[in-house]
């Protein structure tokens, strides 16, 4: 039987995972669940429920996958839906993890919740823990991008006197070759902004404002390029993103990499297949919060294990 | 407590689990078991015992490495070193890998065995299943090389007239580019041998033995250089391969490529992370054999949990 799946949340993850969801094959998409009134889904007869709600759906959904965002939605919806509902997120202010994961474990008493299961954390997480595991002797490194970083952008737009913004994360390819090489590197990304001035606001203020901003850009190398809504619109709507995790090590070099048509819908495939190990760890009485540490890989495939081993092994 | 480990093989994959064991921080290398007589170690200090008194060695080991070949060593071996020992082993012999799971399954019945752990199969496998996950409606493709293919080269070797060979296999770069644009294709790789001949044996047939093998190599493009032994020895003696697992679906592409300096060394360093999870496998009461599709990645790391998710996720 499909396995019903409801959508917390109705953002640029939530509708990827709408998109995930109609391309998984044992996933059936239930019900949207928001705060916003008025809302109508893409997907044909899906109903949308206020969030507030969610409790009546408690026997009619097998998963509950949390697209709200990590700074406010998740902390404070995260332990409530893992209450009644299995769940799967894509929690990702990674210094906060471990307390978010004690939240969710206590809260999920009689269901599985895994938590920040998307690309980063998620699964370059695996690779940094696979390649350490393979290769103990090596060295590490994560590249993010070329791509759109949705909390710097957010950031830029906080600024008084920007109107819109974009901010893309660049890796430096002398440090992507150094790693390459078994050698760590300092600067290893650079920042460019697209930025939407508004009229009558001073240019090199908002320069000055965005490269001094501390934690998102001071000590990076910081390219500010004015431009106009229209062209931001134009040239910059797209939500590309992509990176690497590099290990070298004596015996070799082991390398995952990424690149994303849409950030959001390929965050919540990865969410999708967590999804459902979160069903099936449930189902086998493995309450609590889980990683994607925690999980065999067969969890997360819609394929039985004697055909993975046959075909894939 | 370390991790007492035996080394069963002491050809180039059992140098390579002791190389492999030094770098390992918590697991030590105790005995290497082998069939030949008068053999010694690398490792100062570490006894070598004939392989048919492996079962005096019962409680003085937590995990056996099983380092022989797939063809004739592990079949016999294995289900009886499995029942002994926990094990763990680089069974490569792709289309009997069932029978050969189960063989290990039955004789795992206090013990824990790992097969297949190496990186194809191995990691390439777990990328192949893990991007098939996320990306349910994507295309997939392996390719292998540029590196030495011993079984390619064995073949070789084996042609009258052919006093010593080497085979790469070598990834057709179009075939690469498509499949990272979400196309397979049917040619996928190469095949080049530097082949030392006889003295007076005929090239022309040498060659045409070597292109018209069935299953080796019938249908491939292929190359046949004639070189010198010392020429073989000097430019052909390392053992470098790599490859890559490659999917690409709607929402993106997930790339994972080896590169490695030693196959052999490497392919130890994947089967020594998995015999630390056969140990604790069988301490939890988890017997029988496994997969690298079976087991959590936690499992694999010297490093606990919470640190893991702390650090890593």
């Amino acid at each position: 039987m499909s396995i019903r799946a409801g959508i917390a949340g109705y953002g640029n993850l939530g509708r990827g995972a709408e998109l995930a969801l109609a391309a998984a094959p044992d996933l059936t998409l239930c019900a949207v669940f928001t705060r916003r009134g008025g809302l109508t889904v893409a997907t044909p007869g899906v109903p949308v429920v206020a969030l507030e709600y969610a409790e009546e759906w408690k026997d009619k959904l097998d998963v509950m996958l949390l697209c709200g965002g990590s700074a406010k939605d998740l902390p404070e919806q995260g332990p409530k839906l893992a209450a009644m509902f299995n769940t799967a997120d894509t929690y990702d202010t990674h210094a906060a993890i471990p307390d978010y994961l004690s939240a969710m474990n206590k809260a999920a008493q009689n269901t599985a919740s895994v938590i920040s299961a998307g690309w980063d954390p998620g699964l370059f997480s695996m690779m940094r823990l696979l390649s350490g595991a393979v290769l103990p002797g090596g060295v590490c490194g994560t590249f993010w991008g070329p791509g759109v970083s949705q909390g710097h952008s957010d950031a830029v737009r906080r600024i008084p006197g920007v109107k819109d913004a974009v901010q893309y994360t660049i890796p430096v390819e002398s440090a992507v070759s150094a790693a390459r090489e078994g050698i760590g590197s300092d600067r290893r990304h650079t920042r460019e902004c697209f930025v939407v001035a508004e009229e009558g606001s001073g240019r090199e203020e908002i320069t000055r404002a965005i490269k001094t901003m501390p934690h998102y850009f001071a000590g990076y190398d910081t390219t500010v390029n004015f431009i106009t809504q229209d062209e931001l619109l134009k040239d910059h709507a797209a939500l590309p993103h992509g990176g690497c995790v590099i290990r070298t090590g004596n015996a070799g070099t082991m390398e995952f990499s990424l690149k994303l048509q849409s950030n959001p819908e390929f965050t919540a495939s990865v969410l999708v297949a967590c999804a459902k190990a979160a069903v099936r760890l449930a189902r086998e009485g493995n309450c609590g919060a889980k990683t994607v540490f925690d999980i065999p890989l067969t969890y997360l495939s819609p394929v039985g294990r004697d055909t993975l081993i046959k075909e894939l092994l």
